[in-house]
């Protein structure tokens, strides 16, 4: 009998194992050690790695078990960080030179609800600069000379490829849906407000949002349910209570679920071989997808989300950009530059179109369960100062829907083209009920 | 068929007729309110009641039901909040003069917890003076001649009179379980560092534990959950996995449970009904309950709690003290000057003596699933200056570990008269298995 190597499983199978004893956590983090040695000299996906940090939190998990003390959802298993999110045992660099071995004093709240969880923080996942636009060393586990997607861009190759089950990333555009495309993992941002970004970068007030990467849907159901809380030194969290993400993975719909595709404005930016594949998609979904042309106002909210993102990154990051303007890169120096001139009363102006753009989508999710989306406009390109083209991300992320996207599809070279869902706003759980019926139905699609 | 009075239900039951449309919070609060009305004139267990905000947010709840939206594991319930617990919506004047209309900006952060279970807050129940010796004015439900006991006098006393289902307090040596033992709820204090403090009053950062009261033991498990978590500005609060109390209490023994009842040292201070009433309890419990004679440095351990407490709320308190000197109590003020004579040394060595009480306590429940012991002395002594002797509470709140009062004995006069289970740290969902079964041996005992 071959005993599987633990990095290929999912974080929930490794939690069931470790929870059955079938599994240490000291071996899963040694395994996924041993894979980053084996692996990060090419993929470059890791900031920063404490080995004995990790493997002494692995042992006190391990021991926690054998002492029959409380165990976490995800005991034992370990997680990368995006390297913008704080811990108070790590630097936290932010993807910078300006913040070249920044040791933040707290964790991050993500943080305390992972070792609520039992996990194990294995280290911090590179980011683009300032989780913005100029791209990291990173490259894609599937070919080398293409971009891993960004600004997640880290945690994204790290789960692909192996090295990790679990990790945590941020979307303010199209930063985590759009790298797990990329990639070939499940990436999920769940709705705006749900998790606290307390101890993270903040480079949007507004549209920051914390998402998770793992490599199975139930998993970052699961996560994102570890995670989730109601933090009052967030401005955007909100005191309700929270969707049971994983109980609505496993539920049933109670009747077979509708999917709306829109015919984006700016769907002429997807790929030949995501064109074709979509269309193949939505004809095997025969009647379970209506097709929907797009409301003439979609196209303006590409613009109300670009300038509420520079306007505020010009202003959450002032002193930065005034201080170390030399350390900014040349890629993103412009896009300061033009955020700067955004003037206060159209940055309001455009905080309104937000507002609507949310009405609008709560009053339109109302006759669907989910819409069914391109995660990116088709394949990883190659590796260039930026990671790649977030439209088909801006206006869920503007609207703070939750999405996910699931790598069902494969693109003209072979490498992963991701399939995006976006629910409403606060419906995780049917979100991911969604998923789960669809992946079943595409499944069923297959075997026939 | 007449309907019950919704101010009757407890509040696992209340959220599960909410949950299922047969109740609403409305309704609830509604009643809750009546209930106030009619009886706090004499009862005097609320310091402030936010009527026109408490309906609002059960018009909330109630909304959220209506739309589909997530429901929090209490949705809909009202709590009361002891009068130290910041929030940001009412005043917080902590039993004392100088904290007159006192405004905190934040709600704590069991504030915010409650929030995202759904519960509704009622207002801010009673306190002591500062949460120490100096009586408030709140009677006890039961008699008014007698202390509800303190220092979390109004939550006791709403809890018992049925003005609310739930309410909050705070323990740093017997203020939930003595008041929950006078009034005749069931107070739950769980272990040290689960529940954070955060935006909580500190008398001491040592000892000061948050602490439930309810009209069932599935509520506190229930409302222990909702509560839960780690929190890192929170000094004894603890980055690991929280035990699933609710699970816990409602999960079987996988062998019947042993108890162990130690002769404390203190002993002759019981009453003598409640001496008859435990000679008895023990009788009717058998083997299942070892009688053990107590270790010679558990009488030490009470002196080690008051030092730790005296010297930390002089520390804590000092410029309330050193400010407003002439408005302390009588009561309060010995007290704090024998505080001021406490050297850092005689602090250093109680500390000490603090970690070895846990050592003691964590050795000694390997063999027992709780100990069983007095929850006070007796019934309520009447009104006065104080609130009671804490003494059956000091050693249990001083080694951190997680205590539950059942209102399960009468005294002389027909007044309640609590047992209490101590379990060990970290075990509060075995503390709450333990009264479960406790509670249905006595009920088979009683039936034969």
């Amino acid at each position: 009998m071959t005993r599987t190597n633990p990095i290929e499983l999912t974080a929930s199978e490794a939690a069931r194992k470790i929870r059955a004893g079938l599994l240490t956590s000291t071996e899963l983090v040694k395994a996924c050690l041993a894979r980053i040695d084996e692996t990060d000299g090419q993929l470059k996906a890791w900031a920063h790695v404490d080995a004995e940090r990790a493997l002494a939190q692995a042992a006190d998990a391990d021991a926690m078990r054998q002492a029959g003390r409380p165990l976490g959802a995800l005991h034992g298993v370990p997680v990368g960080l995006k390297d913008i999110i704080d811990t108070k045992d790590a630097p936290t660099e932010r993807g910078s030179a300006i913040f070249k071995g920044r040791k933040p004093g707290e964790d991050a709240v993500v943080v305390q609800r992972l070792l609520e969880a039992g996990t194990v923080i294995l280290g911090k996942t590179k980011t683009t600069e300032l989780a913005f636009v100029h791209a990291t060393d990173t490259v894609n586990p599937h070919n080398a000379d293409r971009t891993p997607g960004g600004s997640s861009s880290g945690s994204a190759a790290a789960v692909a490829a192996y090295q990790v089950p679990l990790a945590l990333g941020t979307q303010t555009n199209g930063s985590v849906i759009r790298p797990a495309s990329f990639c070939g993992t499940y990436g999920f941002k769940p709705t705006r407000g749900i998790i606290s970004r307390t101890g993270v970068l903040q480079t949007s007030v507004s549209l920051d949002q914390i998402g998770v990467f793992a490599r199975s849907a139930e998993d970052v159901a699961a996560l994102g349910d570890a995670l989730n809380g109601y933090d009052q030194r967030d401005a955007m969290s909100y005191p309700r209570p929270r969707p049971r993400i994983l109980e609505g993975y496993i539920s049933e719909p109670p009747v077979e679920p509708v999917l709306a595709w829109i015919d984006l404005p700016f769907a002429d930016r997807l790929s030949e071989a995501s064109k074709a594949g979509f269309e193949e998609l939505l004809d095997s979904l025969g009647g379970r997808v209506e097709r929907i042309e797009a409301h003439p106002s979609l196209a303006q909210m590409v613009d109300t989300q670009r300038i509420i993102h520079e306007y505020e990154i010009c202003l959450h990051l002032k002193q930065t950009f005034d201080e170390h303007w030399g350390d900014i890169s040349s890629t993103l120096q412009p896009i300061v530059e033009r955020g700067r001139t955004i003037s206060t009363a159209q940055y309001e102006d455009a905080l309104g179109q937000m507002k609507s753009a949310e009405e609008f989508f709560s009053a339109f999710l109302k006759d669907y369960d989910a819409i069914l989306t391109p995660s990116a406009a088709g394949e990883a390109p190659a590796l260039g100062p930026t990671t790649g083209d977030p439209i088909f991300c801006t206006l869920w992320t503007l609207a703070g829907l939750p999405c996910l996207s699931m790598p069902l599809m494969v693109g003209e070279t072979g490498l992963p083209i991701g399939v995006q869902l976006v629910g409403a706003q606060e419906q995780d759980d049917r979100l991911l009920r969604t998923s789960r019926w669809l992946l079943s139905r595409l499944q069923a699609e297959t075997a026939s």
